[in-house]
């Protein structure tokens, strides 16, 4: 039984999305901020709960970056959600995977979301932000980033620069060695590679950690004798187990990936975001990357868009690569993600809230009734895009918890039963 | 005599402005640079020569930043210089205060320029970048900061917000005790403050250090117990000398105005100069603040700005307020600056280069045949407002030697000289 202003996740309770909001307890407000309310990089404590809820609206102001430029072109319009949508999509019912009914708009707090958006055949139809949010500020993609870098790195094989078959010494022959030395670039990109690295969020000597250490995205222990880069660390890492047999997601493919790509194209991917992406698409804001001390940008998790711009990338992706008759993607490039990889691949990897999915150059396709795929990143960030439903979904969060698990319960089927309304 | 290729100042030997070229010496190139090409903030030599080449216009890569939104609205044109005009003013001939012969083009890489704009009433008569710098990318104002947040602080005076006859603990009590107890708000917009604080750049033992170690702007030593941000620096801060007496420049008093400001219009400095100047101005680009580790913005030192937007306030202040019939500034607050204040005063401060100047609301006001008036940076940032030529500069650079003397024997009477051409 939960109390009143709390929510459980096994078992543990956490203040409710309400009681949590940054807002109400003064994150960083105060000249200068009182040291309970103060949210600081060098503590690190920056991104536990609640005050998470503030940092990942803000993290620029922790933590150095790039910028990711939006050019000096106009703006795309995404248009203004009429009051009657916003009040038929906040009303809509659906029963979540614990069998609970719930109406949309009262599961927005209870996925702590800082801010949702629904496109409907490029259309805005529905636009919100809560708590530390607002329209123009870059929230945290986290690992929504990939999916970005990885359709990018889709594009270069497509393009010929890349050949997704051959193996990663191939572009950096001092992985040799390592467990990548017998990886090809297409199980890097599904995620198919056989690294001891473990990612359990929840684990607080998981490796993720060492890494995240090693990129400067958390503070080092005194005499900390570590790798000092994401490049140092990647060369550490040791194999477990066979390649191509099982979907497994570490973050590491991804730095090694963009790696890859910036060995090839001799940009960084700042740049490649930017010209490729963020100016084509009329993006509204610039975007920025956290960057480790080599100011190496993390690929694998260090995006911070807007609401509205993240919408647009799912939208164009929507729209199989085309915005407004310019091929910004190929639209084989787009084709080949929505038709996912092998599900029995997925299987393996113990998703049970994911059944049926496949992962695919850095997107998880759910191969469901509305053909959507989504971009998935820590503690609530999710960009849905649903083909049959001509419907883009783009949400920001700041859940205590940072597995999507935490979410999914709530979060997929809101989604599908939105998609179904619009299909 | 100095050797092909480079420039002595104080007898010191450095690599000349071409030979220093960022992208000739390769920084930051490379996947990953290479270590001897590298810029990094924890190894602490960031801002030495030749690396501040680069890093001066890549600082958010660097260190933690805030944003200074510009807003949703069209920019404000400065129109493109005609090749006639740029053509012009690379020619014009000049003698610099050692009584050398120069032209203005030859000048650009003897004081290190990264970029510099004219502006003639209004229209952009002149536009070049090297090195680093591109029209999109904000550069280190550095103590332009303090000219940008002190007309801010005269205008909140003008107002009646902020009385600039009271003393500092009228606002910030915690002051007493402290260098400030007795000051008036007009003795640190002035900078005629007693306190015991030396801001010698060349000196490693200098105040100023231990000030930007305390705001998280240089690396700290292990086992490091200083002040752990700008506000906790403040308060150490003990009395030297008589107030009001003299001109003693001292960064310290604009991070104090800041301190007040904030505390008068519970704003923090980014959402001002956003909400008064870089929405209202048109300007293209975001610019940035770094922040120390609670999050307070470098007042005194840290906006990075794109040199149009630069040269956009400095227009500004040359049409005494007015943009495009708004009234974005008090005329009688650009008046007042213009007008400077005790010439005797700043004359006991011992700069023999810049005689007959007063220092008013952190602008240096020359009382020269142009009426002109400078912000002026460490390391040749300036910005060079002519109202009786009708004529703004802008100029970053990334000159070797941080004190402006070192520059101003060009500098000043090449800006001079184009000034009566124009006027």
């Amino acid at each position: 039984m939960e109390a009143q202003g709390q929510l459980e996740f096994d078992g543990v309770p956490y203040l409710d999305g309400h009681a949590s909001d940054p807002r109400l307890l003064g994150w960083m407000q105060g000249t200068p901020p009182a040291p309970e309310r103060r949210v600081q990089f060098g503590d690190d404590r920056f991104l536990d709960f609640p005050q998470i809820r503030w940092s990942l609206s803000h993290m620029r102001e922790l933590l150095p970056t790039v910028n990711v430029w939006r050019g000096r072109g106009p703006s795309h319009t995404l248009g203004t959600p009429s009051e009657a949508d916003m009040a038929r999509i906040d009303a809509l019912a659906f029963t979540d995977m614990q069998g609970r009914a719930r109406t949309w708009a009262s599961s927005l707090p209870d996925t702590y979301t800082d801010g949702l958006l629904v496109l409907h055949r490029g259309r805005c139809i529905y636009e919100r932000y809560f708590g530390a949010l607002q329209p123009q500020l870059p929230h945290s993609c986290f690992s929504i980033t990939k999916s970005y870098a990885a359709t990018l790195a889709a594009k270069l094989v497509h393009e010929g620069l890349l050949q997704d078959t051959q193996r990663i010494p191939h572009w950096l022959p001092e992985m040799r060695g390592t467990a990548y030395e017998d990886a090809t670039l297409r199980e890097v990109m599904d995620m198919q590679v056989g690294v001891a690295y473990s990612e359990l969020y929840a684990d607080a000597n998981a490796d993720i950690w060492n890494y995240a250490r090693a990129g400067g995205l958390r503070p080092r222990p005194s005499g900390y004798a570590g790798p000092g880069s994401f490049y140092e660390y990647l060369r550490t890492l040791q194999p477990e187990g066979a390649h191509g047999q099982a979907f497994a997601y570490k973050t590491v493919n991804t730095e090694l990936m963009c790696w890859v790509m910036k060995q090839v194209t001799g940009q960084p991917l700042a740049q490649m975001l930017s010209e490729q992406l963020w100016e084509p698409l009329g993006c509204e804001e610039d975007a920025y990357l956290t960057v480790d001390p080599l100011g190496v940008p993390m690929g694998g998790g260090g995006l911070h868009a807007s609401l509205r711009d993240l919408a647009r990338f799912g939208e164009l992706m929507r729209r199989e690569g085309d915005w407004g008759g310019r091929q910004l993607l190929p639209a084989a490039v787009v084709a080949d993600i929505r038709r996912g990889s092998d599900p029995a691949k997925f299987a393996k990897a113990g998703y049970t809230l994911l059944p049926g999915y496949s992962y695919r150059s850095m997107w998880w396709v759910t191969h469901n009734e509305l053909g959507a795929f989504e971009g998935r990143g820590i503690h609530g960030q999710r960009l849905y895009v649903a083909p049959k439903a001509q419907m883009v979904v783009a949400r920001f969060a700041s859940h205590p918890v940072a597995a999507s698990a935490a979410n999914d319960p709530i979060t997929l089927p809101m989604l599908l039963a939105l998609g179904r309304v619009l299909a």
